[in-house]
């Protein structure tokens, strides 16, 4: 009984929380360790589902760098990279749709399912939803590595508005139909911005921004857009944050209020941020 | 930290609870302490506030029977009862409308308000809601103690679609006007019958239904109508219970699936009864 | 039959007023005698239930400050006033709160009703509608007496849409849920200029505003609002129609495009006012 | 200022009708004298538009029969006549088509509009509406004279809920195209009972049915269906008014509640028959 | 097979045609021969049909100089004309709304109802849809013949939203309900431009406009707004064709796209126009 | 010209089917050579964007075996079969998703968009359209092959009521996340029928049901149900068209008017089908 008392506690100091954010949209940039690990997976998906269940419009976007290049190892490919980008060659393409459409997207599909949510997968070429081109590079000829020329979000409010959760792979089409290989942290934060939405989460491997990339306690907290882009400028971010950084500066660029860096590894990272007052991670906003 | 996992863990447990109240309907009968001690009335109010949050359509009907003695006795009126019903006179009908509609109904609202929600407060007059007749009596001419002769809930329907919460109060009225002053738990049991109600919870000064009404660890946990019905005729429920447990059959017998009679006074009680499979109180329902 | 021809005829000459006036808003403030004399009453329900019937959203706005007093009187306290304001204590705003919101207005909801109306009984706390703060005045600490913050019509328009006509008590409320009493006249003057409304129309118990306060035949018709500044500024205004006039102004300069003032006590005023090319009463318009 | 007050008493009195038709749908067979003398038109056309006004779905249905005489001599052609109906060879439909729907339909709109109604003018073959073929007689080829196959009313429930008010000419079609001269007084009970009505209002140059055609004052006010059928039968209907009664007959079989015959000539009489508990005429009603 | 494969081709070769003007709307002024052969008329029924059911939003407008002609002089009266337009008295006036409204409508709205279509013929009297007022003009007095005060688009957008392919007459009327005879060119074009119609196709009995009135080979296909006035200061449009580029010019200063003449005696020329790059007549456009 | 018109003359034949089919619900079983080779793909794509431009709501359902086989021989993995269908253990289920939703779905929804629709991709994972389990098979245990448990369309109306147009992979899933491998004829018989489809169209590599399966001349084009099941029980189907057969019987048993099987081969063969009175192929139908 006392336990139940303390529970019940619990969900009350949650309260002011899920009226501020309810009817809001939040777009969650899945990846890293947390969309591998099955605990941190189940994890993930309740709190997800919990988000959509108090009237948040979740929007959830992953890519799956790691399984792509796994794939090509079992058919014998050996992956190319230039400058932290992935040369992705016709048959590459086809192998990342593969493995990001049909495999990593389902997969999150059917843990949100078993978790009581209902969420239907998307890429980007569905719908017309994510328009994009080739990616000029200083690298030479990436391939059909992808930059993105507009986004239309109809089939995202179509599916929202019915109460679904969209999980959309970081892959856009062109009018012709050709697919192209997209970041998914430059999805996440390109859409967030045409969403409007409140906030963006980038779930990560770490605890956010550290000042020492090797001690876990120089977390920083708080960044502004222009403190953020002075620290990539000098060159002071772990290469594999900067991706997320920009994600982060763009959303709040396009009218985002607030962006997050979290540790998706943590149980629950994504309530903890959403339902206290001091959030975790790193939070990049405006000022 | 820890501590924030632990809140997280809280709220991801009463997610398959959300996930089953969903976009149902559940009436609530508030009454005894809960409505009189502060604290107790902050509980309830959150509580209310966190269901309407998570997607239940709450709606709270109370009565008032003390603030209503306590005003005569300040105007130097003498109350009276016949049968544990009390003779309502035209100055005492007016004095009953006045408590119940101007002081207690604004009360609660004012608490749901304050506790974040949106409550809106009528009487059984407005719209019509509750048409009712004077209640034939062999304790004598009770003057303007009602019975219900239909109720019409258009305007709940208008006020929970719109995100509202109807706080009612237990006046119900005839075609010319005349107020009559009608038994809450009796307006709780048939309007959660007229809404389709998946749930009665009737908010009490006691954990329950007690086989001995002197001993509180004699609560009886589960119930059948038929059961219900022996027990009243066979005289085994304390009186002021008797009520309670009639609103309860009422409710049963008209659709809603179980009705619950728990102690308003623990706090949390409603979010504990709806929020754990075993629930707390008496829980009656139809086998 | 040439008596049902006289009355067809009339019907018929109404026809170019409830053109004019269908689909608009009318805030009308209800007070002084034709509140209390029940034949006056009758007659004004049965003319807002009408003006419903053919199309116009009615919204009524009530004080009852002469029923406040009564109860006071009563309860055994002695009402005190300062520069025209009732001095509201704790004890009296729960007095002020009782009488307006469970007896007043409950009894115009009934008289709307048993005219044939579907009225809905409305306190300022309800819905959040008007959030108030402690009025300063330069007549020393008034206790809770309010001035408005803001208004909300959400839940007005929810109503009115689905056909119902709002009733609402002059209370407002803060944040932490405390009442307080505002005059009637100042809410009905905001209130309208808040919905939009076509008209403000207020029933004294007057004629109107008179060039000598006692001589009914200097009946002033029309007034622009600079004009009416004036009256006030050169103190040619009775007191007890000051209120009244500054309710009228302040409609006018929320947007409504003319306010009135007529005599609540001849009967069906109010048709009079709305179905007459001359109208009645005093008119206060832009220019 | 009396004569206001009359004037709003009279309104008032109208309360309760306007109350018990708000919503509902009433068909109205223009015809006879009121459609052909101006001040009865106008008169005619404010009853409608103001039973527009307060909230009654009106929908008119008019023949003409007397204008394509006029019109046929004009044309120096001899209007043929078999069993009281028209023989209607290709040029006499031509011309009854061009005089209904160009010039008789196209005449109320006017008035109905120069009333301050909105009125859209309809045939039978608009919308497909009415699926007519050739009605077989007893008194040989009539040529295109008419009956109806079908109606489809989706067109007028388009119209009224948008505020509007057909007025329909009775020509049906065939799905070749081929136009039918259809009784009017056909087309209007039958489409009552196709929308629902609640009321058939048929106005006739005489004041209802009479025992002794001769004699205004042998008026029968009450009449029910099979009582209709029995004065049929036994000949002591006036001729013209056979169709009239039997277009009523069809109408109460068809679901209408009660259909009226009544004096189109006397001004205002729709009102008088909606708006008083007399009423006026004579009514026919299942029993 | 081999004609099946054909006419399989020929349909996907219209779907780009049909992407580009699906949801649009589209004005085609119907006259000339195209209105008078059976033939023709069936095609062009046809082609709008098909319009409609591709989901473009089609709008039909229409004159008939040459019945009201012939129906004047069948009732014995001399047609007058004063500089190209006809002098309308009261019964040139009653004839004219006779024979457009009653009789040339009708027929297009068999013909469309015939070919599948769902069509509802329109004068611009219903609905108080076109106000106009007497045209001054410099001939002396043309009685009633008008020119466009302002046109109500609303009766226009209730019905094809609900599928119907509205058929207009080129009727005005006053608000004393005076009717007018306005040049059907004239209301094509301006109502284009209320509309907002992308297109505006005048089905002419010539392939378009020519730079040689005598010889068919000298189409002009393509035609600016200022060249289209030149063109008509220098007195090189042939006196006929004056109405019809005045009232394209009309359009495309209202808003309209492009604006058409092409010869409605081609078969099925208004699929041609729409479902091909080349177009056929002459268009007119802003550069 | 002339072709101009011969075209046009085509659109003209199509306008009675299009009227037949708008607004009806069309399921396509797309498999077969027409699903590979790039020309046949084309044409497919352009017919199911035509018939969704003229009001039909499609619905696409394919499968892919030849792409699966293909993807594990590249893995070095040996494709098992029993009874016609493949034994899917864990890595093969895991490869025939990732082909069918990840590969096969995608290229389809490419196809639909560069022929200017627009296509959102499903698996029967997504919303948990397709709730499946394991299907109990006298050939031993096949592992993950699946039947239908129940078809939760409400994903599907939503996107078709938004002009979408659904592309369905045949994975199904179960509770626990668990994917299962079925049929695509299957998929499709039961999902016409539980949409209600006015159509089921099988897209194969032959003409259609042969008598003599080594002889095309020999179509079948008419069959009831009971005349299919018979041919099936005598074992006069060819094998590869049972499943097919059977699919066809299923949707009229639930309720479909019409299944097709027709060869997805010949150009536009969908339009063909559907635009022409004869068809083309076998069609069953109840009798």
């Amino acid at each position: 009984m006392e336990d139940l008392q303390r529970r019940a506690d619990t969900l009350i100091e949650a309260l002011p929380y899920i009226q501020q954010w309810a009817g809001k949209t939040i777009v969650v940039k899945y990846g890293g360790a947390a969309m591998t690990d099955p605990q941190m997976q189940d994890n993930v998906a309740q709190d997800l589902v919990l988000l959509r269940y108090v009237g948040i419009n979740v929007v959830v976007v992953h890519g799956g760098g790691q399984r792509i290049t796994e794939m090509m190892k079992r058919l014998g490919i050996e992956p190319k990279f230039a400058g932290g980008l992935r040369v992705t060659d016709a048959e590459t393409m086809e192998i990342a749709q593969m493995v990001l459409v049909g495999d990593v997207n389902q997969q999150l599909v059917s843990l949100l399912n078993a978790a009581g949510g209902r969420a239907v997968g998307l890429s980007g070429k569905d719908a017309n939803m994510i328009i994009s081109r080739k990616k000029e590079s200083s690298e030479g000829d990436l391939g059909f590595v992808g930059e993105i020329v507009s986004i239309d979000t109809e089939v995202i409010h179509v599916l929202t508005e019915a109460g679904f959760v969209p999980v959309i792979s970081s892959i856009g089409g062109d009018a012709e139909g050709q697919s192209y290989n997209i970041n998914a942290d430059t999805v996440a934060g390109q859409l967030a911005g045409e969403l409007q939405a409140v906030k963006l989460v980038t779930l990560s491997d770490v605890a956010g921004l550290l000042e020492d990339p090797d001690d876990p306690t120089t977390l920083i907290s708080k960044l502004t857009v222009s403190e953020a882009k002075v620290l990539i400028a000098d060159g002071n971010v772990a290469e594999g944050m900067i991706p997320k950084l920009e994600s982060c500066i763009q959303a709040v660029a396009g009218g985002v209020e607030r962006a997050h860096i979290i540790d998706g590894c943590t149980a629950h990272a994504l309530l903890m941020e959403l339902f206290t007052d001091a959030g975790i991670g790193t939070m990049i906003s405006t000022e």
